[in-house]
């Protein structure tokens, strides 16, 4: 049969790095590719007595349909969660989602009809891309500078582009590792309230600082119930278990509950109660120390090795935190093109492309830091140096 | 803030069976409102140690990011289910998905234009109708008897409405526990065909029979890739791990997987590990035998204590399977006006009206009998008729 498929689903772009990351599993491939985090630094022992635990006590009832919103005592930490990281809010304005990608698509579900302008930065999490191409949005970009959104031009495009979404990525942003300074938040949060622009704060990774200070939230300086902030435990537990939340204003709020009742009627019971009662036996604030340890030491290690190995004409950028970074080749070379010889090189990124709403970002490729052991990243950029220089001898 | 939320929200009503729950966590109150399997049937303790043992053997990479088709092992147990069903398929052709209700909302996604319609039985699955309110379907109802999806009449509703898909669930239904017999089901499948109709055919609640025999699966006869069937563990291992699956011809398939990438990226990897694992190492016929065993006996002294306290005038269904019965009341009753007085009593159970589509449905109203024990049955039959009498004796 011919199916005939919405219009909604012409606009999605399947993931390449999907594609990409079943050649992850050719032997002897290191790869810089996925966005995972680091399964040595998983908490398996701890979550296995999580489980246990709850499965003794709470027997049946963590296996019974659940309500919607999330488990009780699992918001109320993650309300907490948010008081340490700036944001004051009630049990009432949080939702958990599966994972943080739910919430994106809740979002879109919610906010996006067809022709709706969301403006991004370019480049941004692909992922998110798709998720608000299914909502047939339009697509706008954000100035961007080496410190994220440039505030300074952003009024320009407001004006212009009328969005009604802004989606960022404030703390080591997916894929360039940049982080915006605090001055840059609150005058992005002016410039939104002023326009009436409703921000989508997705913040993944802001746990992961391995230098330099915590800055807050955008939501931190939220007054009228503007900003949508996103997050979720993949990071700082693990991401298996898809365990996301959304905070916002109530009235919002309830529309995401209304929406997430017809996506998926609740989260899984067990992960959320297996996350709770993790979160209160044992030290999560010790173990992402650890995390961040870990992270801090595989991207000195792997910018030594950019340093050390890669040609002349490119760049990378240096983030603070995170998992990811960002390399811009000399001028006239397609990283796409690059693919070919670094999957028979044995070495993987993302090329740019995937991360521009308008498909450029052609110069640019993502590599993430967190999933590699320290000798696998030299290994890798030796090889990742080699294809570069291959290839920039040849275009440039 | 005064939000813009999107037009499709409009249609969305919120489940006033979630609104109804919360009257369930009052003392003594005995609910046959909700959609609960019995909590006394699920493996606790099985599940417990499948828990373990993924985690003691697979450690981390049972809590890392997955593939978003599901784990490679459920899939082909669920393919092998499949075949004990009459079904002849592939893991190219089986999503997991997070729970069933994300199977509709996939569907809705990738099939459903705004206005697009979508013909129903009258009544069907509430949070199918809010699924497929979120993607502007147009509802159009088919029409059913004491058999369900009336064949003899669907080919003028087909040819009139041109709907896009049929959606139908030939066991056990919910909300009426009715059962398509094979004829049916057969010339249901040829009507489609012929008209180009994709069918989803929900199936729940099919190993949940107690009564008489198994039939096969519209999918069973689906020569031409026209019916996506979509099921569920929640029925016959436990909801809260929120594992679902739907069957589809490939292309059909990989839409629906681009779409649940950018919906949640993955079903819990844990769950669909446990889940994996108590299949493997528990005898889960045997289980879902205790299951039908339990059901069969509730739903029989349901419907003895219906027999014996329920005045003139009310008619219920006798189902085969599953977990609901159908209530008609005479004639003027309007059983959203009988729920204050019910809950006074102490008794709950959902109006029918939430069950179709274009709100009509006041003379029923629906009874869950999987969740309360048979004491709590009689206790509770007692109750409700007392409510019916004294509110038909007014009106009638």
């Amino acid at each position: 049969m011919d199916y005939r498929f919405a219009r909604r689903m012409e606009q999605v772009r399947p993931s390449t790095i999907r594609q990409i990351l079943k050649a992850t599993e050719q032997p002897e491939m290191i790869s810089f590719a996925g966005g995972l985090p680091a399964p040595e630094c998983f908490p398996v022992a701890e979550i296995a007595q999580s489980a246990q635990r709850v499965l003794a006590e709470a027997g049946a009832a963590a296996l019974q349909y659940a309500v919607t919103e999330g488990y009780g005592p699992l918001r109320e930490k993650l309300v907490a969660e948010m008081a340490v990281r700036g944001v004051s809010c009630a049990t009432e304005n949080l939702l958990v989602t599966t994972g943080s990608q739910q919430a994106l698509d809740l979002i879109g579900k919610v906010f996006l009809d067809p022709g709706d302008c969301i403006l991004m930065e370019a480049p941004t999490y692909l992922a998110a891309i798709q998720a608000f191409q299914a909502y047939e949005a339009r697509f706008a970009t954000a100035p961007t500078d080496e410190l994220g959104l440039d505030a300074d031009r952003l009024e320009e495009v407001l004006r212009r582009e009328r969005p009604k979404l802004l989606y960022t990525i404030p703390n080591f942003q997916n894929p360039t590792g940049v982080t915006q300074s605090s001055e840059r938040r609150r005058r992005i949060y002016e410039l939104a309230a002023r326009y009436g622009v409703l921000i989508v704060e997705d913040d993944p990774y802001g746990k992961l600082r391995y230098a330099g200070v915590d800055l807050p939230p955008i939501k931190s300086y939220d007054r009228e119930g503007i900003v949508l902030y996103v997050s979720t435990v993949s990071k700082t537990v693990t991401p298996g278990l898809r365990t996301g939340w959304i905070v916002a204003a109530e009235s919002a709020l309830q529309k995401l509950v209304v929406a997430k009742q017809s996506a998926d009627l609740h989260t899984s019971n067990l992960d959320q109660r297996i996350v709770d009662r993790y979160l209160a036996d044992f030290d999560n604030a010790a173990h992402v120390q650890r995390i961040r340890d870990a992270y801090g030491a595989r991207y000195t290690r792997m910018n030594e090795c950019l340093t050390k190995f890669m040609p002349e004409g490119f760049r990378w950028t240096h983030p603070d935190g995170g998992m990811f970074l960002w390399v811009t080749c000399p001028e006239g070379v397609d990283t796409q093109e690059m693919m070919p010889a670094a999957v028979e090189r044995k070495v993987l990124f993302v090329p740019g492309r995937d991360f521009f709403p308008d498909g450029s970002g052609h110069r640019h490729l993502r590599l993430n830091f967190s999933n590699a052991s320290e000798a696998a990243i030299r290994t890798g950029i030796e090889r990742l140096a080699e294809v570069a220089a291959l290839y920039a001898g040849v275009k440039v």
